[in-house]
């Protein structure tokens, strides 16, 4: 069994179990079973019960897991408890936007800088904005490894090209393009284009079943 | 065949179809082909012409489509042509980095004002944040039917089901948790810290790896 594919499949719904077992109060019951967990979120207690055996062992029948360990689990499973570095490269508005965002913090990913080819300021946040040929030795003398993509569509391939070449090895995808990277070279894309479709269909079909 | 099917998946590859065509330069050929953009794309040939056949009825054989024509046909599919009002509720880091983000016009999303339990500042980039106690009066007003939600996930159940009271028939949810809704509502997740888990397991094991 392939590792890559387990975590495919269990990643999507971890976070959520994540996100609901850190918002329960200090006073509820320090235990929680996948039932429990499965009736809460309105999914399905036998893949829950499977997602939780794979990412902790701590589980105990009748009883379930201690909540707070279950969360230690699920959040080193994730990568959470490690920080990794990452760049930007593409210091428009979305760049700036995430480079102002502070929430990452709590998913592990640390911001150490951007990049863009006509930077119109120096810092966001106390995040430095450096121009394109700063690019290469930051990433080696940084050890950089994670990369997010925010320049236009036009642009992407060819900062990608530029970023692999820097030694980068994961790269979180904003631009709404296919990108070609050797098979050591994770893509991860944040389509926000299609998510908008999507809904934007959903809301046309309402609109056409009122008329 | 529902509709609803085919869209999902060809949903997904659209928007990298439009970004490319658009990121052409004016002196490229008037034309563009299945093939030739399949070729750009590095996608199956088959799949792309089979998208193409679906959302434009422009294709000639051994021609290919009139690019500006394409363009037209999979904006209009994708449903950029129509602006989709928004409400956005949680104007934390992360609502306020969407509410200041100018990008979203190119897809036909127009955030209309934002709301928080409690407002930090009265306006991003000219748009308001107003208290919770002005939703349902808002929406129902201006007949908002998409909402934007950026709470806490500990609150998202609880803005999603007011949002529904309010009207809202399309939900996109940055909230990293599973919202319960009726069958006739959309929720479309943007699940950030899935794909942060994601990248962040692969350099881990890239990082193994290397040792």
């Amino acid at each position: 069994m392939k590792s890559k594919e387990i975590s495919k499949v269990v990643l999507k719904r971890l976070p959520s179990y994540l996100a609901y077992l850190k918002s329960l109060p200090d006073d509820a019951s320090p235990y929680m079973s996948a039932t429990g967990l499965a009736n809460a979120l309105g999914m399905g207690e036998v893949q829950v019960r499977k997602d939780l055996a794979l990412v902790s062992s701590g589980g105990r029948p009748k009883i379930g897991y201690l909540r707070e360990n279950l969360i230690e689990d699920i959040s080193q499973f994730l990568g959470y408890d490690n920080t990794t570095d990452a760049i930007l490269v593409g210091a428009g508005k979305l760049g700036q936007a995430l480079l102002g965002y502070s929430g990452f913090a709590a998913y592990g990913l640390n911001i150490l800088a951007a990049f863009d080819a006509r930077p119109t300021t120096a810092a966001i946040d106390g995040k430095d904005i450096f121009s394109m040929d700063k690019l290469e030795g930051f990433c080696r003398s940084r050890k950089v490894l994670m990369a997010i993509i925010t320049v236009p569509a036009e642009y992407a391939q060819e900062i990608c090209d530029k970023l692999i070449a820097c030694g980068i090895k994961g790269i979180w995808n904003f631009a709404p393009i296919h990108l070609d990277v050797p098979a050591n070279i994770l893509v991860q894309n944040e389509n926000m284009a299609t998510s908008l479709a999507v809904l934007s269909m959903h809301l046309q079909a309402q609109i056409k079943e009122k008329k």
